[in-house]
């Protein structure tokens, strides 16, 4: 189970140590994505070309990548970029956005799980469960399933890909096998801002690079989200103020925040 | 004519059908407009691979197509996508994005309208004079003329294609066959902040999602695009608030904002 | 030498002319820097295609390549783009985002640097290095050097490729030949935003566009981003009001700002 304890260690490590992380991430968040990083403390560096994904995977200590926007040629650099990561045991976070919205979304993201098993699924429960039930029912990158739903799905590709399943929601749940972490932090704002999801699969990449366990880097991650979520709304009238608060308070996160406002359970 | 009912109207639709709106945009604002579209109400989905975006179209309740940052498969992509939104009667808006700048841009605008006429064109003056006179004067993204200019390119346009002409500047007007809404609100800020035009282009798919009139939703889109811009700037003191307070000014928006507000004339 | 007189009246010159300046950069950064340029007074577009650029440059008044998120086809459109702003005398500013990360990117800022050498050079020290020493140490697209440890391979590239060298850092170095300026101003904060390097050669396109001296735009550019990023800091409490407030301080710089904060030497 992860504590404050577990949470602010490793963010003194990201901070202490900067870890680079390499994402093949969508258009629309790469911005977005990368602030996130720099916010709490790592360093961000996106590249996708063929030619280059296997020289910066091997100078990063986690690769994330997130479908979507894709294409044919980024399909390619995802899949170069992931066996490479796998050969040299970096951590990998996949974000399959929008699997169960079109075939090409749902097929990717079973390739890529597939073809090179990532330490960490992290999507919304109709993504999830697009992913084993080949489901398709995703509202675009929105889910219109609760986190719940997405249990069965979530347990199972855990099992099958020896993995960690993060499936972001109202409640958040982290699961590996029969282990279950829920994080009840939050704010209802967040889905209005766009690609917090894709954040929180950035921010996975980090926790990822300095903890061996992904099922806890997992649930930092999204302990993480909602704390500064939570943080950041207080300040905020609308998503325009959010994203931005957002930043900042992942920038000023204390181990005191963390104390008062993590809630999690199984 | 609009009015203030006929606008929150549709407002309170987009809120509480949330409906799913294709993108297919430039890379500058993908960011920019997923967040105006989630400040509104609406859902949005950026897709761009010739694989999946008559899917992505089947699912959606409109297309939007921005042509600011060009390439071959891109323009591949939208016309297959423009033409699955005809079949299906889903309606298009098109921003020609610096046409009248470079060829490129001026020859996939035309195809965009030729091949499948939108329900919507909406661009800036100069952009929109490009269309009809064939001219070459764009200034790469900025307009040249004030939209006074582009009246009769406007009209024509409107008839040769069936559709409905947005044409946004210091006034905007919104121009279908011989009828015309003119609309004063704005504020002079506005431009100093990248693709807020195409914000417009992405709000207009929102409110034809939710009106069948082409005319009437292209004018709500821009009402509601000066009313928040004018009620972010009284907020800001430069193009950085001013972005951030305009998204807050979508969310926020209500019936009163926009009795108090709308300026609009023939 | 620069001084607050010279760099208000490049300011002045910007915000009369709005020069349109060409820009073929990298995802994460094209809001942002479209952001900048508009802020500082100037047009900025965005075009990549290799139907279109040479015509984009046939219009603009500065050329700014950034290597940031490459692909092969954006290498012929860079090259290509470039060969044309050399043949019509139109600035170039090259960014070498990531060089010394990979060899792609190292290559790339070779053939850019020397199949059509650019007015200006502008990157971190790492990046610097990479070009002149050929090494391999870029920590993705951050530096691991000072600025002071890129002196020598920046005069000497300066003489070489007859250009400026400018690099950004703690103190920012200009070079051109045995002439040298340092700024001092700037923020720690910076930083963590990401992207302002990018920035920064958007702006060295600006002042390229309006001052024939490519050493004192280089120098004007540093200036003006460091001064800019002073203010924002001082109303931030993180990255995420940094960056909209840096935006704010471009749009709203004033004489007294320049004169008061400017700091220079050799």
């Amino acid at each position: 189970m992860i504590t404050a304890d577990t949470l602010w260690n490793d963010i003194k490590k990201i901070r202490a140590e900067a870890p680079l992380i390499h994402n093949i991430t969508n258009y629309v968040v790469m911005n977005t994505s990368a602030n996130a990083l720099l916010s709490i403390g790592a360093s961000p560096v996106m590249a996708h070309a063929i030619e280059e994904v296997k020289e910066m995977v091997g100078i990063s200590r986690a690769l994330v990548i997130n479908i979507g926007t894709l294409s044919a040629s980024w399909i390619a650099s995802m899949l170069t970029a992931a066996r490479a990561a796998k050969k040299l045991g970096i951590p990998i976070i996949v974000d399959p956005v929008g699997a169960g919205a079109t075939r090409l979304r749902t097929e990717t993201a079973h390739r890529l799980v597939q073809e090179a098993p990532p330490s960490v699924i992290r999507g919304n429960a109709s993504e999830i469960r697009a992913l084993f039930y080949a489901e398709s029912g995703t509202k675009g990158v929105d889910s219109k399933h609760r986190t719940e739903e997405a249990l069965e799905a979530s347990t199972e590709l855990s099992k099958r890909y020896q993995c960690t399943v993060s499936v972001s929601g109202e409640v958040d749940v982290i699961v590996q096998g029969e282990k279950i972490i829920r994080i009840f932090n939050g704010h209802s704002l967040m889905p209005r801002v766009t690609g917090l999801g894709c954040t929180a699969s950035a921010l996975t990449g980090a926790f990822a690079a300095v903890n061996s366990s992904a099922f806890l880097a997992a649930a930092h991650a999204m302990a993480v989200m909602g704390i500064a979520g939570e943080i950041a709304a207080e300040q905020s009238k609308g998503p325009g103020t959010l994203q931005m608060h957002f930043l900042d308070a992942l920038h000023q996160l204390t181990e005191l925040d963390i104390q008062k406002r993590l809630k999690i359970g199984k």
